[in-house]
């Protein structure tokens, strides 16, 4: 790795560190490169706020997980199989997302304000819509699913998995997340698919 | 109303449009009392801190939406009749929560640093829960509901809900989000009662 890079690295990781110990807000750039052991001036070369710091950390991580579905989705000889498999990730998201979702929440709280950042936050999430709206398209054409409206079953997904890592994060012990996941999805190829699992006749 | 009552609902209905303004953390309590017309002195005999008066109009709003959901159970004929009654709410429900989510939103930041106001905010929370497993129980027990884990399904409808008002907050303009509900309870009620306006033989 070139020294330049190298240094965008160490960055990188000593503001996920502080993020997660301390929160976006009570995080300063000093402390970044105090973690990191590089200089301000370093730092202001390899990005202008720390802003862009954190979007940089959430692009990538949403970036893995993203390209992890891809996988599955490609690994899997259909749409409902897939989701499926998904669902058996869900534990190792929740301990990434325990990490990573109260920065996110209070980036969010900015995001509403702040049109800017709002713009930021936007662009991932709405990616993660059309990808689950893919999915759903593509069940329907190889007629694992019913014919359903991609969009919306997308917008209900989604808010299943928003929701999920929402609540998870807020209330671990609460509930065994992954049940609850299992489940939720069960019931929604249950809802999307008919006879899925049911064994019943019909459909 | 007696002049304390009416002093402490001055102050509730200032805080309320102070922290839709500005948010909970740029608001003080100085700005709270200029908008209510109250001295400090008043405001501290009402309330112990401004996390008291977020807590207290949460609360309010909390009990209001659920004494709405309970009168619509009590008019419905059997559960399945009552969600899509529930559903029929929506769009009110997303007005309100549009201004009152970004406030929860920053206090939701607190509570996962902060103990106490974790304990604050995760009792409401449980209790919509328990409301959700109640329904859900009383839908298996007339026979409209699959015998489903009543508390594995109250925990998807509520991930559902939550990530359903945080997207319609966050993107109001990305989608028709009361559509999005509708279509959302009726993959629901599919895959928990099987049958439902399905038309299909079998179950």
């Amino acid at each position: 790795m070139r020294k330049a890079e190298e240094t965008r690295e160490r960055i990188l990781i000593a503001a996920e560190e502080c993020f997660a110990q301390n929160g976006y807000d009570a995080t300063g750039v000093a402390e970044i490169c105090k973690r990191a052991g590089v200089s301000k001036g370093a730092f202001f070369h390899h990005f202008p706020t720390k802003q862009a710091v954190f979007l940089e950390l959430l692009n990538r991580w949403l970036a893995r997980l993203e390209q992890q579905l891809e996988e599955m989705l490609l690994g899997a000889s259909n749409v409902p199989e897939a989701l499926l498999k998904m669902v058996e990730t869900t534990r190792q998201v929740f301990e990434v997302a325990r990490g990573k979702f109260p920065i996110f929440l209070e980036f969010l709280n900015r995001a509403i304000r702040d049109p800017k950042i709002w713009q930021a936050t936007i662009t991932p999430y709405r990616r993660y819509r059309a990808f689950f709206a893919k999915i759903i398209e593509e069940g329907i054409a190889e007629g694992t699913l019913r014919p359903v409206d991609p969009e919306m079953a997308a917008n209900a997904m989604l808010s299943l998995a928003i929701g999920l890592v929402l609540q998870a994060t807020i209330d671990p012990n609460g509930a065994d997340w992954s049940q609850v996941v299992r489940h939720s999805v069960r019931v929604f190829l249950e809802g999307t698919v008919g006879d899925y699992q049911s064994g019943n006749p019909g459909h």
